[in-house]
């Protein structure tokens, strides 16, 4: 394949070419293009490759052996994309790559196919030029991220022992500020999701011959709602914050460098005010404080005008945000008990448990709250990060929890004990699992050149 | 015309075959068939017709004069039906009447063509009997009672002179609970509607970057739904029951004697509990208590799974019903007020009123509560109501509230002084606005025989 040797955006082009839309059946040659061309990139680069079958998606591997006092890292990433809906959103079309602005829109430009391919081709570059490079690496190339990863955890049993041979894993699919400020994510919060249905009278009734006799369902469904959140905005469940720690000082410390004002912050979301609650500012609430959203809510006459009813059912739709210390099961049953115990007499109520992953972090080394015994490789790694991002885009990393959840994280954590060093290569600009989603070229390029050290520097640091 | 020689069930299925859904302009020729079909029907019963022109729908007068020292009765009705679908779900097609189990079905059947046609056809009966009947009549019957009677108000103001010299309005709009046990409905409820909506971040939020520095519109909407009702079930808004008297001794007397148990009522709601709140029973509270319902309430992702965002906007319909003492412009204020007054910051409220109209109430005579210098007349026929429905039912007539609302009858009474009388000729089983709406055939022939024996009363206790 001499595609490697051409410029980087005319790879991620010719990758982001193949429609690899998981979730859709229509898509499925577009799965496999995009597999193959993945396949042929770690190929390229000096890899053996293998494809491993799933009921879904297969899952593509890419490994370089060698002896055990090598340095081992797993390298993540998806070559599946989310839908491209709505097309006529997009200002050229998803699946036609095309540069403007310094940038490559296509979908998956940014998710992920653009950033684990500077991963492809920072080690194809290090190999090149150092072809006895003292590293194993195990790429893993999912097709069923955008899906929820439902083959996984099954590989990740399957391959376990394996995979703890490994010292630690290494991704980039989380997001910078800007390529001026590129962010080292050292944790992402856990979820725990929820609906709750309420049922009143046996059918709609008419809210003037009836109204006065019957709880209504969507007054309960309020109530209930209402009775999750203290004044001081805090979450009132019974045990909701057992365990959770106020983020590290180091790590306030680097959120202060963080390019984000409350004032800017609150222009960028359009509201009057952030939300408050005890502890912790709003946005270190994003990143290191637990919370319970409301998701969707409904019930009753959703058209225009008025119909009198008094509604049947009504039901909510909610998600708790986890951090470290809290155990989703755990939240799972605080959150059911709680919410059960304040239904009133006159109205039914059903949980139906959503979802539930755990919060996962992983300390950099010299902290206070470094663990002891931490991997000397992934420490390594989080110096080398440091070092090759300070030198390829010109200013060192934040090292900072993020809000979201990325639930295969912490489930490699749990089953095979590897942490991750994860280099944030997409923007807000990026219009994530949106129409022109989009990738800044020069984030490709300094990618590239912070990867290759990166990955050099752990070679060379031993095991 | 010889139909009025005819069996009345004949008469009110050829009325029920014209398809006269207000609402809907492809049903134009419907609404004139069925005006046409009213007007023919006064004639024969020798009234002089009037065709009065609104913006919409004209409204038939059917007028028989007569000196001043006669008694005079507006009789209303209204010869549009509700859209008849689903239409799938009806055991015969909606507009091909047909008589099964001892009942007519058709749309109209019970409301309103055939219990306004039983008033036209007593009427027909005993001026074929007494053609010199000491009595006026005006018969009113509108074309847009289904779509909340648009054109009503002006036509009263422009014929209010003429209305006024009445003594009483007669009616036949509401329910009983069975031909066994006819009511005389005394009153009904107002309403005040509104539409509350919430605005929170310029677009929905990824609820994992946001999460915990925005007030969730959902969690703002629940908490302030949440706060318009008490704990002991009240309402919760600072002089909701200001000028609220609890149902008179009378009343409760009567409602005590209505085929309906707490337990029956439960039952039927399909509820394992009423709803309490203090003052009055759950029975009592839907005719003598006013409420604030949720008609319907959404706001974020309302499909399947789980969407995890912080919703921009949540919406929740209220409907307060009023009783007698309470202003509906005073409530609208009053709500609007609290409600604005409870938002959180960090979100924007607007409030949209929909719609205010007072309770009517009328007492029948020798009440402790019956007013002062009551119209004589209506005095009579409140007596004359007693004697007729016993004779005709069998058992005598129950003089209550009802907590539905029929804005036309305050309109009346506000514009031209005159307070109406309300037989109840539908029940339970007539599905109103439903699938196979229906009309029992006994009490077809009953109300023709009670309307006949109340209006030779009326004309002969003069005035």
């Amino acid at each position: 394949m001499s595609a490697i040797k051409d410029d980087p955006i005319q790879i991620i082009s010719e990758y982001t070419r193949f429609p690899s839309v998981s979730t859709d059946p229509a898509f499925a040659s577009g799965m496999e293009g995009a597999r193959d061309y993945a396949a042929k990139l770690l190929a390229a680069a000096g890899l053996a490759v293998e494809i491993v079958k799933t009921p879904l998606h297969p899952i593509v591997l890419g490994r370089r052996a060698g002896p055990a006092e090598w340095p081992h890292v797993v390298i993540y990433g998806h070559y599946d994309v989310q839908p491209a809906d709505p097309l006529d959103q997009w200002t050229t079309p998803p699946f036609e790559p095309a540069v403007r602005d310094g940038r490559l829109f296509a979908r998956g430009a940014a998710d992920n196919k653009g950033p684990h391919t500077v991963g492809i081709l920072a080690l194809t570059r290090l190999l090149a030029r150092r072809p006895d490079l003292p590293l194993r690496v195990t790429f893993l190339l999912e097709g069923e991220e955008e899906i929820g990863s439902p083959s996984f955890p099954e590989f990740l049993r399957a391959r376990a022992a394996e995979l703890r041979e490994a010292d630690f894993v290494l991704l980039s699919d989380t997001g910078s500020p800007s390529a001026e400020q590129i962010v080292v994510t050292t944790g992402l919060r856990g979820i725990a999701g929820f609906e709750l249905q309420l049922t009143g009278p046996r059918t709609d009734l008419h809210s003037g011959l009836h109204g006065g006799a019957v709880f209504n369902p969507v007054q309960a469904l309020a109530e209930i709602c209402a009775s999750l959140h203290n004044a001081d905005g805090s979450v009132n469940v019974p045990g909701f914050y057992d365990g959770v720690e106020p983020p590290a000082a180091w790590e306030r410390e680097e959120l202060r460098k963080f390019p984000l004002t409350e004032e800017s912050y609150r222009e960028f979301l359009g509201v009057d005010a952030l939300y408050a609650q005890p502890g912790v500012t709003p946005i270190e609430a994003t990143r290191y404080a637990p919370t319970l959203e409301f998701n969707g809510i409904g019930g009753g006459y959703q058209g225009g005008g008025s119909k009198t009813i008094i509604p049947a059912r009504a039901f909510a739709k909610i998600t708790c945000r986890l951090v470290p210390g809290q155990d989703a099961e755990d939240i799972i049953r605080k959150v059911t008990g709680a919410v059960l115990a304040r239904v009133p007499a006159g109205v039914r109520a059903e949980v139906k448990v959503m979802q539930g992953n755990n919060a996962y972090c992983v300390v950099p080394p010299r902290r206070p709250n470094t663990p002891a015994g931490q991997n000397p490789v992934l420490a390594r790694a989080f110096d080398a990060a440091a070092a090759a991002v300070t030198e390829a885009f010109g200013r060192a990393p934040l090292f900072l929890r993020e809000g979201g959840s990325v639930p295969i994280i912490g489930d490699i954590k749990r089953v095979t004990g590897l942490d991750s060093l994860m280099l944030g290569l997409f923007t807000p600009e990026s219009n994530l699992h949106a129409p022109d989603e989009s990738i800044e070229l020069s984030i490709i390029t300094r990618g590239i050149a912070a990867y290759e050290l990166l990955l050099e520097r752990v070679a060379d640091g031993g095991r």
